[in-house]
């Protein structure tokens, strides 16, 4: 173990040097444990799935189709503003869970403001959208009820479903009557989950078709709304509000203030009866720091900015569907589009990676979704607009993905 | 469902008044779907365990003896200067997950910051240090795997045994040769996993003698360091410093940015092949937002105000050990402090709610753990010290608390 305070720090495997302390180069070494490690990254070097982080500069040069800053609002100088007048007057952290000293009058004010927005009569608000789906998976759930959870959802979900101690009943994507199939014949409460706008594909949930079922069978319904709010209903407030679902008794939604917001966290809204049950009971809400004020107030202001702009919304599903629209024409396999994610399939996770990096070198910043992070095991590009894309950006843009599309 | 821009909505409970759209007051009812939670929230009530949110305005007149901001750092100057400037600079949020555009040089330079103080080989940053703890016990666990848990784990290392497909034995608390008996026999991979100081009581795990018995059975040894990072170690470098075991082969450690470092965030430390691993495979890091840079920028100020300032670690400490041995003195039941945190044991939940309702109508701000969040059912006062607090400050405190106190 290094005693000393140097910044680069030796792997206790490496050869001892003459200036080494003698400590350190007579400790035996411990590596054993994680020797399992070397195999698997042997196997994910083989079948070329290898991630690496890429950190980015603060003024990147490349065009940014990658991001979910669906409406532009993460560098909007009013929102930084907001984020950092919240640092001053709040502090850097929230600095203890919310249920002891993690709650501020800006949190209180930030769920007031997302639940009147959306249309809910109440809002929670969590450090992540993952922290908010486990919460409300969990806590809407106990053992004997009946999980029935759409087979595209986003990992937060499942890992929500996963620690829950229902069963969880898998149904093929977006079908309601395999979900009524599923409630059928089920005694007691039974809970259908899922997201409104996969992340993946960019396809929408039949949630009123859902609702319906959901209704039937007396089951709650729970729509992760990360993708939806700021693009789908009346000005951004979310699917919910465009399936005249919002505010509903039996019906519960997650959001992040993560994409659109352009900040960090979550929130889950619902009835106030279920926004006080996950007070009581959401582990991931009761052991976990309050969400930092900089992230509140910055979700905050983008919210009110959304409000008093709510063109942005609009533009955002008006870009994408012009994305898809002439990807399409130029003869790439692009699914249409109901929000701001577009994905375009690509022949292989080789040639995904080959296109996105070729993308890259152009200028052009997009997503590359590959196994594990894929349901299906079908690689794609995953491009994302943005309501402040300009129309000359979105010719460079499927200019670029169309010059370096493998040829297949 | 309102269709309105209200900012305040009607639950749709509510008896239609003359004023609202006929399509409000004719819809159905959908709320039978929750009924049940009203049998848990009477259930609650009759148990007197009910938890409400107290919204804290920005200048309290509160003194703080709850917040885990053990270095008096969350509102320092230079933190949320730091917060400010990295909003400014890096936008309100990392726009995606850190796979994708949520890795900013910022994240990386916090990594090698961290893991350099610590004395690690290399660091991940995650949105909270639940998250971290999530990716720390499911990607280095797998079917077969033998997790051997602490008793008086954290809920968030408990969700992450709960979420692995490992077999999860837990060992009665701080009890090595228990841990001993577990992996005796276990033929495979193991992992051992403890809190470093356990955040309801403020005793630490034996860290020394884990790691012995981890090795002699080929284990690896994951200590959550959530209330150690700052508080133990030389100059704040944690408890697997003070143990000597930073920066060995075969353990990993998490650490949360949301405590001494006064912001949000957590991460992983550990061997590099350990850090790649968690890159490639931990569904918590993978598929969540990366940290908001203001968050990050916080942490990263507190870490070198830490390193300018070391003798904020040892203070944190000092306080402690005064506050638990005047409360002592006193006649009160605290348990020895062997970090920040200093535990008062209540005779009962209620009595626990009422000293500490007390405690804060004369001015103090104090935990209050009761059922559920306490593995052993007791109920306490929890304290903690901060590097910051004056002896005037103290003195305030102690006489507070023990003024207070149920006569018992
Ligand atoms: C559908 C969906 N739900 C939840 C999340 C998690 O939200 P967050 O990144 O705020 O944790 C994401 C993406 O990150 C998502 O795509
Ligand atoms: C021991 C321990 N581990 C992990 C956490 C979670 O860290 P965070 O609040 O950053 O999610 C906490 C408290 O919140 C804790 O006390």
């Amino acid at each position: 173990m290094p005693q000393d305070s140097a910044p680069s720090l030796l792997h206790d495997t490496a050869p001892a040097t003459p200036g080494e302390p003698p400590a350190a180069a007579s400790r035996p070494v411990y590596d054993a444990a994680f020797d399992w490690i070397d195999t698997a990254r042997a196997a994910r070097h083989r079948a070329g799935l290898v991630r690496t982080l890429r950190p980015r500069p603060a003024d990147s040069p490349l065009l940014d189709l990658a991001s979910n800053d669906y409406l532009g609002l993460a560098r909007h100088p009013e929102v930084t503003r907001g984020a950092a007048a919240a640092a001053h007057r709040w502090g850097a952290g929230a600095t203890g869970s919310r249920l002891v000293t993690g709650s501020t009058e800006l949190h209180a004010r930030l769920e007031a403001e997302l639940a009147a927005f959306c249309g809910f009569e109440a809002a929670l608000v969590l450090s992540s959208g993952y922290a908010a789906n486990l919460a409300a998976v969990t806590a809407l759930t106990a053992p004997g009820t009946l999980l029935v959870s759409d087979a595209g959802n986003h990992a937060s979900l499942i890992d929500g479903c996963r620690l829950s101690r229902a069963r969880t009943e898998v149904a093929p994507h977006a079908d309601p009557e395999a979900v009524r199939a599923a409630l059928t014949g089920h005694d007691g409460r039974a809970l259908a989950v899922t997201d409104s706008v996969f992340s993946v594909d960019g396809d929408a949930a039949p949630l009123p078709a859902l609702a319906e079922v959901c209704r039937a069978a007396g089951a709650a319904l729970l729509v992760d709304d990360a993708h939806g709010l700021g693009v789908l209903g009346d000005g951004g407030r979310g699917a919910l509000w465009a399936a005249g679902l919002a505010g509903d008794g039996d019906v519960v939604t997650t959001v992040t203030l993560s994409k659109s917001l352009g900040s960090q966290g979550g929130a889950v809204l619902g009835p106030a009866r279920v926004i006080e049950h996950l007070v009581n009971t959401a582990r991931s809400f009761i052991f976990d720091t309050g969400l930092a004020p900089a992230a509140a107030g910055g979700a905050l202001t983008a919210l009110q900015l959304l409000r008093r702009e709510p063109q942005r919304a609009a533009r955002a599903g008006q870009v994408a569907r012009e994305l898809h629209e002439r990807l399409t024409a130029a003869g790439l396999a692009a699914v249409r589009p109901d929000a701001a994610v577009v994905s375009v399939r690509a022949p292989s996770p080789e040639a995904a990676v080959r296109w996105a990096a070729d993308c890259r070198a152009a200028g052009l910043a997009v997503g590359c979704f590959r196994p594990p992070s894929v349901p299906d095991g079908i690689s794609r590009l995953r491009l994302t607009a943005r309501a402040d894309l300009t129309d000359a950006q979105l010719d460079t843009a499927v200019g670029t993905i169309v010059a370096t599309a493998p040829t297949a």
